[in-house]
């Protein structure tokens, strides 16, 4: 990666421009020449302009700083309106389709100064048809997905801060694949209007980012959350607790390997570490989220279904179809399994800090014909907790392993906190 | 009313379809005559086509049966998508504009085999700014808001079914002061997509219809569950609760009456009848649904307030600027009284069926230049529940009363069957 401004965080970005020591356009020039350089092979954008990019950033620059992302660039995943980028929600249905209007987390950015730079690839209506994105550290490697084109540019230094979604693991496993922080919030913390949904009591609108400061600024910024860094644990260390869950032994021997690695790394540095035994109803729950997320993507997208299945992937198509023919018992089965569990999580919480669990199961895989397995995300994101994928080092094919930090519902400034210190302890490994 | 077919429910029109005994076209043809004799005063639609409604009917006609509501006419709430008809949501900012899709709830109605018969008129993105639609039974008087184009057009029997949504007070009101039945789901049941947003927590579709029966159809249709009216109640009627509330002495007195004559009459045809007073948190959920749905609005519609400023009404502009000004502490502090307040109101819901509340202070308001209060919906809605809006006679100027019937979360399928039972004892209150 080049040491340009394109490598520095938007907080960073942010103080510099603030105090004056560089501008919002030296910022994006270097974000433009790394997009250029590397945009061909790597393909994460639908749709990138660099004039108008430069022309947003000197705009900036002849305002005084608007808000806490003055000068920041950002990209934008496709199932996200904006109302001067066409929004295709990765479908040839909508290919070209120029919404009316932002979507709320795009306005609340642009009001805080940041300046949209494109929209990046998503798989097929963020489910599992995979976009042309390439991994930056492997280009025959899956960057995974829905969130693949944010991922990707984040990671390669295109952009510091991008959006992404999830409703099953299209925040935490690109993040994992592609080496870079994914943060998904709370279930309901980030309006979600003019983002595109596929089941909404899954959906959640979260971020990338290379430091976990750009994460709680972002935070604020979207929900009016106290935007100071919090030092809660600068003093003393989280209480982190492994658990390895029911799919453990479904991932790979160095996804194993760096979870436990990292849990080590934490307690020698102070933190009080342990492991946590995942209650049984959670042997269930992956599929719970496979039910839920069937029988509400059928609601969701059925326009698309009904008019327009002919130019579905035959895997959207399954997934509606699987979701039409759910029972309405079977689907308040699994929402009744997840209220036990979220009561059952709740009582976890009051003795730590963390729950630390696979991100992934292993490195990103080889081909870009899918985007891997969402199989460590799918029952953290039934239970609606907020999630971090935290780069930890490589695997034995040179591509990024991670870990995932998962945190008290609601409580994300907490886990934030704690995930910063995570981060840092990682930083070397 | 005349006493054509425009006047039969939507189960009643889909049975008769079914057995032949009439067509789609006959059915719309009534309703078509309806629309045009009285739309000139009432006023409900932003967008009807007579040609195209009827067009449809006879293509339904030529297809057979595809779904429960074969052939049944509906009018669609104008904050809700349709490709079709242009999608305005009460504001000047988007009048004409087209989407590219249909909301979900539209397609699930479509495949059903209903039929969309036009836009009706909404308040400013179903706020409180009133749009131009009377009272059907007293032209001078409001319908209610902001689903008022819908209560009035089921009201006066120019469709039997039309979409609703409620973030305050949305169908309860209009249905109470227009005299129909209003449904508001439990929070979450009916998919959103193509629905606009004001408020994401407190948000739901809901239905506007003359019979419970068209509920319990329509509710089938949109989520999946049995669409067989419950039998529950016709051998051991409801256990009803009268829960007067903090605001009863707000009300009029006909309001008051009314909701201790309906008791008294559920009482009489064998329902186990009783009150209960409110717990003491209930006395600040007004307030505390007012701070949610401020802090929300003012970032689901954050877009509009930056971008189109001086296209919205004065109290819009007010809304997202009290909105921006609570603290996300006041905000997350409203929610953890809605968290007590529906553990409470569970354990109420242990020893009764269905909680009887004022719908609405009295009678409609005289003028056209605001809806009516939302004061007796505020708290249900921030509490999720489902309710259900039930005429129960007259008032003094001759204009519908009604009452409230509120269920336990999700328990929609029992409230239905239990407003069955009510809305039969009420019929010639």
């Amino acid at each position: 990666m080049e040491t340009g401004l394109n490598t520095l965080g938007a907080a960073e970005i942010a103080r510099r421009i603030r105090a004056r020591e560089i501008t919002a356009e030296a910022v994006m020039e270097d974000c433009v020449a790394r997009i250029a350089a590397r945009e061909p092979e790597i393909r994460a954008f639908v749709q990138f302009d660099a004039d108008r990019a430069l022309a947003a950033a000197r705009e900036a620059d002849r305002n005084a700083p608007a808000g806490p992302l003055h000068g920041v660039p950002f990209a934008i995943k496709d199932i996200i309106d904006t109302a001067d980028f066409a929004t295709g929600w990765g479908s040839p249905i909508y290919a070209g389709h120029l919404p009316p209007r932002d979507a709320s987390c795009v306005e609340l950015f642009r009001r805080a100064g940041a300046v949209p730079v494109g929209k990046t690839v998503t798989t097929e209506f963020a489910y599992f048809q995979p976009g042309v994105t390439a991994n930056p550290h492997n280009l025959d490697h899956t960057p995974g997905g829905s969130s693949s084109g944010s991922a990707a540019s984040v990671a390669d230094g295109m952009v510091p801060l991008a959006f992404g979604s999830q409703t099953a693991a299209s925040l935490i496993r690109p993040a994992a694949y592609c080496g870079v922080l994914g943060y998904k919030a709370s279930h309901g913390t980030f309006d979600l209007q003019g983002v595109m949904g596929l089941a909404p009591s899954l959906d959640t609108l979260g971020l990338l980012a290379r430091a976990v400061e750009d994460l709680i600024l972002a935070r604020a910024v979207l929900c009016g959350s106290p935007a100071e860094r919090k030092s809660d644990f600068d003093d003393t260390p989280p209480r982190i607790a492994l658990m390895r869950g029911p799919h453990w032994q479904d991932g790979t021997i160095e996804m194993r390997d760096v979870c436990q690695r990292a849990l080590d790394r934490f307690a020698a540095h102070g933190a009080d570490v342990g492991e946590l035994t995942h209650p049984d109803i959670f042997n269930g729950l992956t599929d719970d989220h496979a039910t839920v997320m069937a029988f509400e993507a059928a609601r969701a997208r059925i326009f698309e279904y009904s008019r327009h299945g002919d130019r579905l992937s035959p895997q959207f198509r399954d997934l509606v179809e699987a979701g039409l023919a759910v029972s309405r018992d079977d689907y308040l089965s699994a929402l009744a399994d997840r209220s036990r569990a979220v009561r059952l999580l709740e009582a976890l919480f009051l003795d730590v800090d963390v729950i630390l669990a696979p991100a992934a199961p292993g490195e990103a895989p080889g081909g870009l014909d899918a985007t891997g397995d969402p199989l460590f995300s799918r029952a953290w994101t039934l239970l609606q907790v907020p999630c971090l994928s935290i780069p930890a080092g490589a695997g034995p094919n040179g591509l990024p392993l991670s870990v995932q930090a998962v945190g008290r519902f609601g409580d994300d400034d907490r886990l934030l906190a704690a995930a910063d210190w995570m981060h840092r302890q990682l930083a070397d490994f």
